[in-house]
């Protein structure tokens, strides 16, 4: 299998990325193949040891910056990084693609090169979400569609339970609707469609989930729209910072807190470790013809070595054909509204 | 001054509510009368010692409940603790109406028997979002409106500012637009409009305001429409209590460990009390004709009791007044749309 890395993409570019994908090489047979501009990543490269025939350089003479509207750099930067690594996927030359750029642009070339899978109407972003001592669930869509439809969140749902179960192996993983209450009366007009259109659908749907419970792991497939899951997603961040940031400075507050803070400094540490997005790896983006998966914007060489590691299984088992394959079942379900 | 607290709502109805209106009593010379179930609550008052002249009880043979139907109970339950609780301020015999009863209630009952503000469309519900270590931020609407549209937002804006000027002391309190990205071309249709809204009023509106910040204290009034307010906020008591639990776990784990979570068990029950809704009193009904207050539906004696001492300068202060007086300004603003 071959993965493509965007070398330019995210605020650690293209340093960080050629480092991650050198120590993701060590563990892997893969091939990857960095794509951006060849003098730098070259020199990056030569500060590593690695198998030269596991990491080849495409050449791109352009970069999409997060300043740049999405749409119009993916139709106008042709030879940028991010366009030339989604076509190497496009073209059958290359079985994943993983960037660390410009969130709306992953999104469009995704949509524009690569395009939806039909019956389909809106791809989503499908991060996933620590629960504490407990492994992950899977929050769809995490930002990329604002306001959606009940269809588009029924797509989501199902999406979102294919990837649990093919790429996170959890056996018919439980999908809940964010919601303000669990009754199924709650909530606005669109909800109320949502949770009608889910519970004619095979999936394993378990109702309305309070924002409480989320954290607890009451699912493993958190459905929501793009502005919810995004409030969900950094508002865990800001929150979880905050408080361990709070928790450092109680702890080392005082004689007696000092000597407990250095018998606890491990424990600390293996709790921001929970909270660290770069151990989870990237966020698939779910309902385009091939797998792409973005990486959050700071992403070190940590996250990308996971992001590469974890997206393997992706590619390999094919969850575009499976999300193809559910479609009918989906247009049924919407039809008959 | 007159506050009336509902003596039935709450899971902890009438027995906590009772303490915490005692203890309150010895901390205030205001009046507090105390409505609902005359047997139950007397049975209660005894077990105490307290100024009779500053507790009385005013029966009243009805409860509403949580499973009651919002606008069927206020309409048929004329003779429930709440809807007498509340007609007592509507006939001006009290000053403040608190129930830890059934919300959507309580905004009915605010609604029906009060009336809202001439010029608010929609009253909204503010709750104290609490900055670990800085105070508290105020998030409007936390759960009333699952819909809004921009002129609803404009108000709670307007509502929460004077609510923080006038009753937490905060000069010109930063607004901030809950939204998934800074530039004010972020978000939904409904949040660009409110955008260019905010912009043109006399508030101090700093721009949209994106989840991770909020925690951090990036501003005063916190503006969202209802289903974002109550995901907020769940999602932040669900957060925080996991990671509490966590920390427990992690620190008893282990010899050494012991230790040191001896060492600093004090501290960590500091870091429990910062998350506390019970230390930060309640949740104003802004925009109806008079001083409501939501708590918590489990709020305990010590929640009941701050609920009622910060529920003093709510009353004082005359909010409703202010708010009412600053619709003119809002009203302008909307129609040069």
């Amino acid at each position: 299998m071959k993965i493509v890395v965007d070398g330019m993409g995210g605020d650690n570019a293209p340093a960080e990325i050629v480092k991650g994908a050198v120590e993701a090489s060590a563990q892997t047979l893969h091939e990857i193949i960095l794509v951006g501009d060849e003098t730098k990543i070259i020199s990056e490269l030569t500060k590593y040891k690695y198998n030269k025939e596991q990491i080849t350089v495409v050449h791109a003479s352009e970069v999409i910056t997060n300043e740049d509207a999405p749409v119009k750099a993916v139709r106008t930067k042709t030879d940028s990084s991010m366009v030339k690594g989604i076509n190497l996927v496009k073209s059958g030359d290359a079985d994943l693609f993983i960037s660390a750029g410009n969130t709306g642009a992953i999104m469009a070339a995704g949509l524009f090169i690569l395009g939806r899978i039909q019956g389909i109407d809106r791809p989503a972003i499908a991060s996933t979400y620590p629960i504490l001592g407990k492994g992950v669930s899977l929050l769809v869509d995490s930002g990329a569609n604002a306001e959606c439809k009940p269809n588009n969140l029924l797509e989501f749902a199902a999406m979102g339970s294919i990837y649990m179960e093919k790429v996170l192996n959890i056996k018919k993983p439980a999908v809940g609707l964010v919601n303000i209450g669990t009754e199924e009366t709650k909530g606005t007009t669109v909800l109320k469609a949502t949770y009608e259109l889910l519970t004619k659908s095979s999936l394993n749907f378990i109702g309305n989930v309070e924002a409480r419970d989320i954290p607890k792991g009451a699912c493993d497939v958190v459905v929501c729209d793009g502005f919810v899951g995004n409030v969900i997603l950094k508002l865990t961040e800001g929150l979880a910072w905050n408080i361990l940031k709070l928790i450092k400075n109680k702890f080392t507050d005082g004689m007696l807190s000092k000597v407990g803070a250095l018998l606890l400094a491990g424990k600390l540490k293996e709790l921001k470790s929970e909270f660290d997005y770069s151990e989870y790896g990237g966020a698939p983006i779910l309902g385009v013809k091939g797998a792409v998966v973005k990486m959050h914007g700071s992403s070190n060489a940590n996250a990308v070595k996971n992001t590469i590691l974890k997206g393997i299984p992706y590619a390999e088992t094919n969850v575009v054909q499976m999300i193809q394959n559910s479609v009918l079942e989906l247009e049924e379900i919407i039809i008959s509204e």
